[in-house]
Formats: C-alpha cells, structure tokens, sequence
C-alpha cells in the first residue's frame, strides 16, 4: 500500500517516541520473562482444549461465557481452590477477577485508587511494569529498603511515620513477597506479620504481587500476606505467566467485591479470552502439581548453569543471591559497571538483559545491577551467554579482570 | 473472607458508580452482540486446537509467541489474505496490528490522536463503546446524519467546512460502512468514494470500522474504504467478534507503520492471548467459507423470525428497515415510547434490548428507538420476546395498540 497521508499532525500531544520494528530474539536472551520452551505441557494443553471446548465451546457464541463480568467461573473456581490449597486463603470465585495477565491487574487497581499526586510505596528494587504504571497515573512513589527477607519492616515503619507526619497517606505499598521480583528474596512469616502489622496500624493497603510464588523450589512455601490475621487490607495478584505461559495473558486479582465492583466499572476490555480460561482451568484442575513439579526441575537446573557460569566467567566481580525459585538472577557488578552502558555492546554480541535501573525506584542507585532470566535459554546457551557478557563487560569496564582461570 | 478494611476513603476521585452483581442473562436475551451458540464451529475448533498446539505450543513459553508485539505471524498472514481476498486491499502482515477485540482497536487509535478538547466526527446513531470511549478521551464528538446508505456525504461536507471556518480540523471521521452499526445500512461504491472525497478533500483521517462487514447475505460486499483510491487517510479496523466469537477477545488495526508504531508505544496489554490467535489462524485458514456461509444461513432465519414476529406484534408501530446481514435492528417506535422508561418494565418481564440513546451522538434524539440483537435467541425465544415486549410497551405507552390481531 503507498502511504501518501502524514498522521503527524494530527498525533496527541505528549506521545512516547514510536516504537522500533522488531527484528526477532537475541541469539542470548535472557531479557523479560520468557519461560522454557520445554517446559510448555503440549499434550496436556491439546487433551485439555479438546476437553473443555467439547463440553461447553458453544458458550464461546456469548460475551464472557455467559458467566459475567468477573471472568470464567471454572477458572475462578480453580483459582479458589489453588489459593486454599497453596495459598492459605479461601477467597469465594466471586471475590476473584481474572485479568488478561498481571499488569492489567495492576492497572485497574492503580486506576480505583491512585490521583494525580497520591503517595505510593514500593519495594526499592522492583518491577518496572508497576513502577512505570504507577508514575504514569501520576503517584509519587516513595522507595522502601529491601534485605535479605524482603521489604524491610523496620524502614517501612519510617517511612510510613514520615509521610504522616507530613499529613500523608500513602494508597498503597507494592509488594512481592515471595520471590521477590528482581531479587528473588523470599518474605518469612515474621517478616510478612510485621509488614502487616505496621500497614494496618498506618491504614495503608498492601498489594501483594505474588506471581513468581508457585516457583519455590527450595523451601516450604510461606503462606501468602492476604492468608495472614489481620490481612483484610491485602490485595492479592497472580499470575500464570511464569508457572505456564507469557503469552496466554492469565492473572487474576483476589480482592473484596468493595474493589472489585469498582474495577468492573471501568473495565473496558469486554473479559479475558474465553479460550485460554477455558483451557487453563481445564488443564489445572487435574495437572497443577505435576506441571509445577516438572518446570521447578527444568528451571532449577537452567539456575544451576547459570550460578555455575557466573562463577567461573566473573569470579568475585559478581555478587548474587542464589536464587531460590522462579525465573531472574540480580546480580551486582563492581562499581565501575554502568550497566545501562553495558546493554548496547552486550546486544551487539548478542546477549539482552534488563539494567538494573529499570527496575529501580531510585534509578542511579541500581546502575551496577543487572537482571538475567535463565527460563529461556539452553544450558549450553546460558555458559556461552555468560562467557560473551563477560567478555563485553571486561572490554567495556575492565571487569572481570580474569575469568575461567584466564586473564583477559 | 471478612472484610473489615473500608476502601472507601482511597478510592480515586471521580470514579463512576461501582458495577452490580451480575445476575444471569434474562430470558429473553436482545441486548449487546451475543452470538448463535450453535453457530460456534465447536470440532473445527478443537482439530485447528489439536493442530496448532502440535506445531507450535512450545513457542507459548513467550511473550508473543516469540513473533513481535504486532500479534502472532499466521494470524496476520491470515488477515492479509482476508484483507486481500475479501475487502479489496492487500496489507502487509507488518501494517497489521492484532488487538484483544476492536474495542482496544477503536481505544488504541484514540489514544494517539485525541487530546482532549479535540473534534471527532461521528455518525448520528453510532457504537455506543466507541462513542463512550471518544467522550471518555475528552473529545467532542459532532453527530452526521445518516440516511439509507449510511453517513450523508453532503452532510459530511457541510460539518467540516463549518469546522474549517471555525479554524478546526477534527481528528478523525468514525463510520461503518458495511452494516452501520446500530442501523444496518450498507454504503454503496459511489457514497464511499464521497465519503473519501470530502474526508481527504479536509485532511481527516477516516477511521472504518469493519465488524459486522463479514456477515452481509443479500448483496455482495462492497469494498472496504481501504480498498478503493484515495483511501491513504483510511484506518480500517476489524474483529472475531461478530462472525465467530466475541468472548476470543480478537480483532485487529490496518494502518501505516507510522501510526502503529505510536501504537505500540502505549500499549499496556504485553499483546493479545497467543491461544486465540493460534487457534483461530489455523481454523480460518481452511474453514473461513464454510463457517462464514452457515453462520449468515442461521442468522438470517433469526432475522426473518424477528421481522415477522415484529409485524404481528406491533404492526405499523414499528419501523425498520429490513437488515441485510448482521445481528442487530434498529427499531423505531411511535412518539410516544421513551425506550430509556421502558428498559426496567421489560426486563422485570424478562426482556432485555439496548435503548436508542446510548447508541446516538444526541441522546434524547434517539429516544424512540431500540437496538434488538437476534442473534442469541433461538427463533422461538424471539418469537415470545418480542410478544411480551410489545404487551409490556402497550401497558407502559399504551401502544401497540393492537397486536397479533388481538385489541390489548
């Protein structure tokens, strides 16, 4: 088609710079939240669409399955039960929306609750899709100190006696308790009943993103933050984007009708697709652990490359956390690493990563961070990915100064 | 769940009144674009299910299918080929832009032409959604007249020359041109090229909206406005909606790269469900014909069951003009019927259908009309429908005043 008419003119102000053509993955990519091509239950999914299309594929003629706004009843009935079974809460199905992924969760709760010029807290490392969601509605987001247990009660309590003082209350406080998303921390009971001990007393609700949690691999599964006493100020999010598929667009939020019928009322997507709520409630209800089971071992295994490379490409130039489930890897440079400067050459050789920044309150205080998701790439494709980004990097900064027993 | 934490004093300002508990379809089912249950292609779904899964489930583990942000490769190959072979314009895959239903579409191209205080022109009685949405962006949205080829040409012309001279360049002209939504018109070859004519003629970007195009029966398609010369200025939207289903959330943009990029830019939804699309790609690849020719076969008889059921009710106090495909009539009652007080009597009794004025630029312009979808009901429900529709509106308005030949 020739293109003769300039739109140019006639674009909204304030618009974001266009968006590039895409031109495919990196041969080394360990950028997002892509998952392990292997670990996508291709039969299962096949006898589980066969299965639930035949029953009722009909309903697919009507808006919403003929089962209202909230989404699937089958889905939210497995999600019932998957909350009562591993999350250590019952939430009835009509206190569940099912969303086309997290982040339209996120945004319509964003949406009810945050003006122009509120005050939000989130975890000072955290995920930059809620991040950017929360500053393009207009909130302030105030960063709260993470350790080695999560969000810090303590540095929370501060902040929260601070804004007070100065006649604030903040809408809410972002976080990711279990698996924190990028450092992979996990939220102890303690910790949690503090958290929620100090939001309540502040009148604060907490949203508790929960979406790497099926992923645990190494530990007993702490209850979620919204299982707790005294968690009626919990929403709780989730997601099947990184126990099954990205790009199926599933996640859900577990809220009171008091949000949610709030929400309902300015949704404008018409539902999630029936299709996958379909299939996925389907698959679940019978596979839910043996799926689990089966990616925890694939992706633990992608871990142990990975953590094994990394020791043997940058030595002591790099500080991490083992991670103990789920998909990403934050990992710490020394000082003389810009990683935001490390992304471009790196990418020329090929390999993709998140700077650390992006997913920073404080951008700046995260520049030698960076982020890997080792669910997509190989074994073998994980060593040589991190013996290129180790080459890059020494090029660049001069770190590491030695690296699988060789000086650069 | 108890829920002791009131919400209340956080939610955002300005926010509508909260959803209602949904509480089933009604009995007798008109209202919204609920299609034939048994028109759904159920087994063709589940071997297109089957085969797509078998060849490429495993790209699921990504975020689009491992494809771009623009939707998956089939889909829009499939698109093109629709494009080419059925509304006469022949896109490349890459001026195609999959989105989560045509409402997203309809959303998507607002966002990134309308500011607020901007001009839209649209038809007098037009989608409700889309008007709401234009509303909702801050835009005055001006009324065309429609006749019984659709949008007046001369009427067109006289709004933006009083524009022009008001120093005023509107945005964009939103038609549907093929089975006008809610009035079922068609625009003939001549109008469209007028249509095109004045809209260029101006500098305003037309914006036609295809939905329903699929399901003409009685005339053969005329082409899309994309098709024909002159159209550069022609954003053409589509969607799955009507003619296969509308809980699949699938539809799609055809335009230049150079507004899809400003797209993309703003796009929050991480893309559209990947199983949908692969699903559907594969199934109207080999069975679009077929599905389509049996699907307007059905709907036709549930017009012709609503077109008698209405003469016997109402006689000559009803107005309509026959529609030649679709799923919706546009009703016009005598003077005396406000459609907005008639709403709650009939769904007390059981009927639902969409009052005028939620479908008119001019609210109170339309409050004699109605839009009856058939498409859900089978041809009985329709039959006793419009029955106690009338006996309903003869109690409230005191018209009809006969009907199935028996005084009220």
């Amino acid at each position: 088609m020739s293109n003769a008419f300039d739109f140019q003119a006639l674009f909204a102000k304030g618009l974001p710079a266009p968006a590039a053509r895409w031109n495919g993955f990196p041969k080394y990519n360990f950028v997002g939240g892509h998952n392990d091509p292997d670990g996508i239950p291709v039969e299962g999914l096949i006898a589980s669409a066969t299965n639930a299309l035949r029953r009722r594929g009909q309903t697919l003629a009507t808006y919403n399955l003929d089962g209202g706004p909230l989404g699937d009843r089958e889905m939210r009935e497995f999600l019932a039960w998957k909350m009562k079974t591993y999350r250590g809460f019952d939430p009835s199905p009509d206190e569940i929306l099912v969303t086309p992924g997290s982040n339209p969760a996120l945004l319509l709760i964003f949406d009810v609750l945050i003006n122009r010029g509120d005050t939000v807290i989130a975890e000072e490392f955290t995920y930059s899709g809620a991040l950017g969601r929360m500053r393009a509605r207009g909130a302030t987001v105030v960063g709260a100190r993470l350790d080695d247990q999560g969000l810090s009660a303590d540095h929370l309590e501060e902040l929260l006696a601070a804004q007070k003082k100065a006649g604030v209350r903040p809408k809410l406080i972002y976080t990711i308790p279990t698996i924190q998303n990028p450092t992979s921390t996990v939220m102890p009971v303690a910790r949690r009943r503090a958290i929620l001990d100090v939001s309540r007393k502040y009148g604060v609700p907490v949203l508790e993103d929960e979406c790497y949690a099926d992923l645990l691999w190494e530990q007993k599964w702490p209850p979620s933050m919204r299982a707790m006493e005294g968690s009626e100020h919990v929403i709780h999010v989730g997601s099947f984007s990184k126990y099954l598929s990205p790009s199926l667009r599933l996640g859900y939020i577990a809220a009171p009708w008091q949000l949610l019928s709030q929400m309902l009322a300015i949704k404008y997507d018409s539902g999630t697709s029936a299709l996958p709520q379909m299939v996925v409630a389907d698959f679940m209800k019978a596979h839910y652990d043996d799926h689990v089971a089966a990616l925890k071992g694939r992706l633990k295994k992608k871990r142990d490359a990975l953590v094994e490379a990394l020791h043997e490409q940058f030595g002591a130039s790099a500080e991490f956390a083992v991670p103990p489930g789920g998909i990403y890897l934050w990992l710490r440079l020394p000082e003389a690493v810009d990683t935001r400067k490390l992304a471009a050459p790196a990418l020329a050789e090929g390999v993709a990563f998140n700077p650390g920044p992006e997913w920073a309150v404080d951008g700046p205080s995260a520049s030698r961070y960076l982020r890997l998701c080792y669910a997509y790439p190989d074994e073998a494709t994980i060593r040589d990915g991190v013996a290129k980004l180790a080459e890059v990097c020494h090029r660049e900064f001069g770190v590491p100064v030695r690296s699988a027993n060789v000086a650069r």
